[in-house]
Formats: structure tokens, C-alpha cells, sequence
């Protein structure tokens, strides 16, 4: 079968490999669609960061460099391996793409996704969505309804983060929520949040984002630092207080900042961006306000609860879906489109057999 | 009667001024010692920074420099006004030194401290712990046991401090605390901790903090980060795990480093000390650890509980008084002997009578 293979920074090869081989406790799936993710684009241009590289291969998966890559992606179950319960060949799936020891059980560890040398499916080994087949233990395989498009449930998994970031936060249905930066990212949390009963307000930018921004609804009102004092607007909204809750979705300084003056005091800041240095922080305001600034990394008992939202229409993932690409276009219409126009699009997705 | 006042950075004076009067809802108190805080001294060198300048009257008292500081300070009641329950003359006390406004139900408010233009007497007016009486709301008036010398409970005040950090840190007897920093706030803070049944590490370079923190018996160890690596450490003796909470009290950017280092995966930190500037925070290991960065400030509703660690004999507030001074000696033997000597001392009272 055909897969795109990590070999290095600047080298993603498309090639023909053998097939996963089935096995207990494991599922067969064929691969639907498979999104990429910033954290590739990362690899890709910076890495290998979370691919281990040639000769160093990963702890628990035992693999190094060349890995399959991908891990957005949905499909459709085509064998279950000896003691797999629920789930049968025809059934539509998304994969919670962790790579966990075996030893963690899962069910009855709240931060199972914390635990040392935690990687994931695509990246750190055991195959990946941008190939046309994958076997997948069970315990990471959830079903999706059949009525959800398979394209909108490779989205699945950047909205989990969202929901994770969201969990984070200890927020409510009524809280007000301001969300800096609409890139994937933002736009997906702010979508789980207006989903889950919030008042969502967005900062950002780029007209291109600004504008997805409206046009897919997840925002109350979407605020223009060039043009606005955010935090001052936030403020006039909410009677003088400030948000309940802020998401730092810009990796931008001058974002986090915004973010610490817009909140109330002892509100909770949830930072779901990737930083390449170390901030400065407004320690502070921080202290004075007795904000809470809190990490989120992936998502852990999060998925059950975003397929909920998605089926139950809180969340129509389609708007987000901004390029389709076959394999052998991975690079030249996928990376390189994410690098030359990456503020136009939301969700490139990979069609592995085209 | 005399009161040491505040006119301007570099200008406190110990003047003949009127003694305050009794109104209803208020308490009269002699005060016996009070502390001079690190707050005070940054007043001294720097400010105003709590205090309202001449001319720009602090919103709820209504009152400008100069005003008489100090605001850790004990004594006993000597009349109490129309309407006050529960107080008597010949009460000791201690005074929780808040201005809020009147509005402000503090009984039902979680976080009174965090609500619109809070100050606090001995910085934003209401007079002060430094001078010879002082007449205060009711409601900020704490009794404390006759058992306790009045000397230690002029201590009760940067202890709530120390017990308001522990309980934002959400942490419970058993856990394991690392605490950055071993000046008054550090030692008074893993004093709390240590009597909350935690066991606790502390770092520090100093010689004579070190040896603080040893004889005061507040830390199970302590550390100096330039002989170990003390992230290292703390893990060694936590089976790997790392520390659950965390408590800076040192304004120190590699001590920050060191805290979301030794914290263990979805730790709590929490930020005790004053910056002056904003810090490089350590967002990548913060994010991949979901570490909490948590701001504090002051305490809300802690009084009692730290009244109760003193009277129970849980922390002994003696070994922290390293000087005595009459109420002229408060800047050639108070500000001055911190400036030059610091690191000697914890906390130096002052007896206003003297």
C-alpha cells in the first residue's frame, strides 16, 4: 500500500509499503481522510521533534525514522482482531492517535496522556493516517455515527483539542470566553465553547482568518486589535469584569498579554499554542488578579464527549474543510500551500488512495 | 500620639499626630508590635506605589500621603464602638488590614481581596500598624488566644499570606511542596505547608537564609541550586515523579525554571513573589506538563485557620523575629539594617511606644 514516510526535515517520500499485519486486541481500518496538522508542517520544516529519529527508535513503539505520518484521519473498520468488543467491519471510526505503554490503563487514569514517553499514531510510529490502511489497538478506536461524513470526522481530533483546552478551563455554559488568535486551532476551541453554551469572543488579525471567523459562526463578535482595545471591549461587554476564561491560540506575546488584562480577576487563561521560546509573561497582572494560566497538551477522555457535540449538531465541522489533496500531493499542495497561504486555510485533508 | 508617616519615596517621618476616634461598627486598639513588611520598604525605595500620592485620594478611604503605615501588627482592644459583637477591652488581636469598600459583603464573597480598588491600612490610609493606636472596622478585627505573645502575632498577617498561597495551590497533606526561595515570604509560606502535613523542599543560595530554613525547621531539606540540580533531586525523591505543588517566592527567573522543572505532570504553581518586570515563563515545559500557573495575592477568609496552625503549637512563630526597634529607630534601624542586611533577617518589629 502507499504511505508518506518521515525520513528527515525537508524529507516526506511517498511510497509503497507492506500492509499492518491484524492483531488481537487490535482493529483494521481503511483510511477516509486524514487532515494535517500544524504540529506536521512542524516536523516537516523543523523536526524531527516528535518523530524519533533513524537509530534512536521510540520507547514504546520501538520504531525510529522512517515513520508513517498522520494523525487526523477517519475510516472505516474492515476486521477486528480476537477480543475486540463492540466495534465490526463497516463500522465508521476515529482513532484517538496516542502511543501510550500498555501498562497505563487508560480507563481509570484521568491524565492518562501525561504519562512518560507519550507520543503519537503518525508521528512517534505504528503507522498513520496518511496511508491507506492502519491496525490500531482497540482501546484508541471510537465510533462515529454513520450519519457523520467521514470527511468532517478526520476533524475529530484537532476538536478534541479544542474540548481538552476547554476542560481545562473549568468553564460553563454562560461564562464569557475570549479566544486569542483564529488559525485551526482557535477556531475549533471557539467552536466547542459556543457549542458548550458560552459567549465567545474572537481577537485576531488577518483578514482571511477574521472573516472565516464570522463566516463559520463560532464567534459572538470578532474584535481587531489594529482596530480596538480588546480587553477594553471585552470589559464593555461584560459590565466592567472581564472574561471567565481567555485561550491563547497565537503563540504571539502581545496576545497573552491582551488575554491577562481581559480576563475578571481570578479568571483561568488556558495556553493551547506552541511556543518556540519562552514568553514573557505579565506576572504581574497575574498576581494581582489571582489569574490561573494553565497548560493543555492534546486531549484525554475528550473524545466520546466532541462526537457528542458534533452529532448532536452543536458543531458542523464542514466549513473547516478548506483543501482536499490526494497523497502524491502532500507536499506540493499540502506543506508548501500551509507555508505559502497558511491564513486562508482552516483543514487541508489527504485523500490516501487518490 | 506618634506615628511614623509616609510623604514620598525616601521621606517617612515619626510625627506627633491626633489620635484616631471610636465611631459605631469600629474597634480601638493599642498596638503592641508590628512588622515592617517587604511592601513597606518597596514603599520606601520606590513607591508610592500602594500609597495614593498628595493629591490623588485613594477611592474608598478618601485619603492621600501622608498616611501612617504598618500592617502587621497585633494588640489589644481598648473600647469597642456601637454595634460590635464579640470584642471586648482586653482582647488581643490582630487586624486583617484590608480597605474594601463598604459594599462589599465579605462574609458571602469568596474573593473580597480581588474586588475593585482594594488597598490596605498602614499603605492606602485608615492610619496604620505603626503608631500607637489605631481604630478599625469590626469586621477586619481578629481575636487571638491570650496563650499567644504578642510579639509572634504581629506574624499572623505574612502568615495568611504564606496559607493564602497553600490553599490556591489546591494542595493536601500528604503532597510534596518545593518552595523557591527562602526570604520571609518562602519560610513563613513553607512554615504553612509544613504544618498542613506536606513535605517540603526548599532552595536557596543564601548562607543565612539556609541556615533560616534549617533551624526554623520548616523544610524536610533544603537545597542550594548551585551544589545540586534541585528539579533532580525532588524527583529522586519522588520516585521519578516530581514535586506536586510549587511555590515562588524569590522573583527569580531561573528559579521559575528550576519550579516548572521539578513539578510533576498537571502541577500547581504558585506565583508568591512580587516581579518587577515580566518574566520568560518556561510555556513549552508548562504546556507539555499542563502545569497550573497560579497568582496570588494577600489572603481572603485564611485569618481563622492561621490563628488556629498558631494556637494549635503547628507553626512556631518565635525563631522568625530577628529584631526589635523602638518607633525612631524605624528607618535607621529598620529600612536601613534590611537594605544592607537582608538575607540575616526575616521579620524585625517594631514596638511603637518605644
Amino acid at each position: 500500500m502507499r504511505a508518506a514516510r518521515y525520513y528527515d526535515r525537508h524529507d516526506i517520500r511517498i511510497e509503497e509499503i507492506e500492509e499492518p499485519q491484524l492483531k488481537p486486541g487490535h482493529v483494521a481500518i481503511d483510511v477516509a481522510w486524514c487532515g494535517i496538522c500544524g504540529t506536521d508542517l512542524h516536523e516537516y520544516l523543523e523536526g524531527p521533534i516528535f518523530v524519533p529519529p533513524h537509530g534512536h527508535p521510540h520507547p514504546i513503539s520501538g520504531e525510529d525514522a522512517p515513520v508513517t505520518m498522520g494523525h487526523e484521519f477517519s475510516g472505516t473498520v474492515t476486521e477486528v482482531g480476537e477480543g475486540v468488543e463492540g466495534l465490526a467491519p463497516g463500522q465508521k471510526v476515529v482513532v484517538e492517535p496516542y502511543i501510550i505503554s500498555d501498562e497505563v490503563d487508560i480507563e481509570n487514569t484521568q491524565e492518562y496522556h501525561l504519562t512518560e514517553n507519550m507520543n503519537f499514531i503518525g508521528l512517534g510510529g505504528r503507522g498513520g493516517g496518511l496511508s491507506e490502511k492502519i491496525v490500531v489497538e482497540s482501546r484508541w478506536v471510537h465510533p462515529v455515527p454513520d450519519s457523520l461524513e467521514l470527511d468532517q470526522a478526520a476533524l475529530i481530533e484537532p476538536l478534541a483539542v479544542g474540548h481538552h483546552a476547554f476542560v481545562r478551563s473549568r468553564a460553563k455554559a454562560g461564562d464569557v470566553a475570549i479566544v486569542g488568535g483564529a488559525g485551526p486551532i482557535g477556531l475549533l476551541t471557539a467552536a466547542v465553547l459556543r457549542a458548550e453554551g458560552l459567549t465567545v469572543y474572537i481577537s485576531e488579525i488577518s483578514e482571511a482568518r477574521k472573516a472565516k471567523a464570522r463566516e463559520t459562526g463560532v464567534a459572538d463578535e470578532v474584535f481587531d486589535p489594529r482596530e480596538v482595545d480588546v480587553a477594553e471591549e471585552v470589559r464593555r461587554r461584560t459590565d466592567g469584569r472581564g472574561a471567565d476564561v481567555g485561550f491563547e491560540c497565537s503563540s504571539v506575546e502581545v496576545v497573552l498579554d491582551m488575554l491577562i488584562d481581559a480576563l475578571r480577576p481570578a479568571g483561568v487563561l488556558v495556553n493551547v499554542s506552541i511556543w518556540g521560546h519562552k514568553p514573557a509573561v505579565d506576572m504581574p497582572t497575574l498576581v494581582l488578579k489571582e489569574i490561573e494560566l494553565v497548560g493543555t497538551i492534546g486531549y484525554a477522555h475528550d473524545h466520546r464527549r466532541v462526537i457528542e457535540l458534533v452529532e448532536q449538531g452543536k458543531v458542523d465541522l464542514a466549513p473547516f474543510i478548506t483543501g482536499r489533496i490526494g497523497l502524491d500531493e502532500l507536499v506540493s499542495k499540502g506543506f508548501d500551500e500551509l507555508i505559502n497561504n497558511n491564513e486562508s486555510h482552516v483543514k487541508i485533508l489527504v485523500d490516501p488512495r487518490a
